[in-house]
C-alpha cells in the first residue's frame, strides 16, 4: 500500500516511510549530503544540537526561520553547499520529530525533497509498503509536504490509500513546484525573514541524486547518510547522460 | 480561519467545528432529521445503542456496513426516510467519536453531508473559525470526507489553511460528487455488502434544509437536534423558488 500521513505525528508502521519537510529541513539535509557532508545529525532542538557541539561537526539550524544564536549555518539548503566539516548536526522543530516518529516504526527511513525527487522515487521502486510522512509545522498540515508525497505516490505503482490520491490531487492541482510552494503555509515564515530566495531554490527538481537514509539515533539524534546508488537510479542516470 | 482535520482524532479548539461522516453516518443523521426524526442520539457503539433502546426510539446501526444484529434499521440513509418514533438511536465506529472529540473542543458542532451541504454553508456564513472535521474510517482518512470539506471550505470566506486548500484541490478535482465517492475507499465496504445505492444516494446535494447541531451528550451518546434555519437559509430558498 502507498499511504501518506499528513503529520509527523500520525506514524504508522510501514516497510518504508519516506520524511518530507520540503521548507527546508528534508531539503537541507538532501544538498548536505550531495555536497559532500558525509553524515548529518539532525536534532530536535536547537539545544540538543547544541549539546552535540564537537571537532568536525558544522552546527545548522533555526528559531523562527532564522539562524539559531550561535550556530554557524542557518537552515537555508545552499548554505550546505561548501562542506565545512565531515559532519552536519541540524537542528529543526518539525522534521527531526518526524524522523524520529518514522523511525520507531518503520523498517527503513528515507528522506526526500524536490531536490532529489527522481532519486527517491528511484529508490522506492518496486517497495510496496510505502508511508509518505509530511512533517508539517508546529503540528498543522503543510501543503509543500504534502505537494511532494502526491508528486511521489503519483510515480509509484501498486494500491493506494484515499491519503495517497488526496495528496495526487494537490500535486495534479499545481503544475509547477514552484506554486504549491509560494502558496503554502510554510513560505510566510521565510519571506518574512528575508529568506524568499529558500522557497525558489527548494522547489527545484531533481538536481541531485543523493538520498539521505537513516542509520541509527545518536543522544537522541537521528544518523542520516546518503543510502546506496540504486541499480535503477544508475541506469536512470546512463539513460539521462 | 477556515481549517480542516483529515481525521476526527486530530480535532482541535474552533468556534464551531463541522462533522463530515459522508458514508453513511452525517448522511444519515441529516436525513433522519430532514425526514422527521426529532432528535438522533449518536452512540458510539452498537453495545451503546442497545443500552439506550426505549419506547419511542429507532435503532439503527451497522457492523462492517451491514445492519447489526436484532437492530430495526442499518445505516442507510433511505431508510429514515419514514420516521418510526420521534427518536433514532444510530451506532456509527467513525462519526460518533468524531462528534464526541468535536464536542470536547468545539462552541459549537454542526454535521454535514452532501444531502444538506448548501443549507450547511448557509448555516456558516459569516462565521470566522470553523473546523471542518473529517470523520475517516479506523484512523485512516476517507477521501469523501476531504472531497465534502473542500466543497465547503471553497464556499467560505476569509484566510484558510493549508489543510482547507488541500481539501479544496481535492474537490476542485472531481467536478461530479459521485466520481469522489465512487473512487473512495469507504464505497469498497459498501459494494462489498451490496449497498452500493447508498453511494449515489448520499452523493445528492442539497436535497434537503436540515442541518443537524449538538444540544448535549447524553448517556455518553450525542444528541442531534435540527438548528433553526438561518436567514441566509431563508432568503436563498425563497431566490430558488
Amino acid at each position: 500500500m502507498i499511504d501518506v500521513a499528513f503529520l509527523g505525528t500520525a506514524v504508522r508502521p510501514a516497510g518504508t516511510a519516506v520524511v518530507i519537510d520540503v521548507l527546508r529541513a528534508s531539503s537541507t539535509i538532501t544538498l548536505a549530503l550531495a555536497s559532500g557532508y558525509e553524515r548529518v545529525l539532525v536534532a530536535g532542538s536547537t539545544d540538543a544540537a547544541k549539546a552535540l557541539r564537537a571537532p568536525g561537526r558544522t552546527l545548522a539550524g533555526e528559531v523562527g526561520c532564522a539562524r539559531a544564536p550561535g550556530f554557524d549555518l542557518g537552515n537555508s539548503p545552499e548554505e550546505t553547499l561548501e562542506p565545512r566539516t565531515a559532519e552536519l548536526v541540524l537542528a529543526t522543530t518539525n522534521g527531526a520529530p518526524a524522523i524520529v516518529a518514522a523511525a520507531a516504526d518503520a523498517d527503513e527511513v528515507l528522506v526526500a525533497s524536490l531536490l532529489n525527487v527522481g532519486a527517491v522515487c528511484a529508490q522506492l521502486a518496486g517497495r510496496e509498503d510505502v508511508l509518505l510522512v509530511c512533517a508539517g509545522t508546529d503540528g498543522r498540515v503543510s501543503m509543500e509536504d504534502v505537494y511532494l508525497a502526491g508528486r511521489i505516490s503519483a510515480e509509484l505503482e501498486g494500491p493506494r490509500s484515499d491519503a495517497a490520491r488526496i495528496a495526487e490531487s494537490l500535486a495534479a492541482f499545481y503544475p509547477d513546484a514552484i506554486d504549491a510552494l509560494e502558496a503554502s503555509g510554510g513560505a510566510i515564515g521565510l519571506r518574512r525573514e528575508g529568506l524568499e530566495s529558500d522557497i525558489a531554490f527548494c522547489a527545484q527538481e531533481s538536481i541531485v541524486e543523493a538520498v539521505g537514509r537513516l542509520t541509527e539515533m545518536v543522544d537522541g539524534a537521528a544518523l542520516i547518510t546518503a543510502a546506496p546508488v540504486t541499480a535503477s537510479q544508475t541506469a536512470a542516470s546512463e539513460l539521462n547522460s
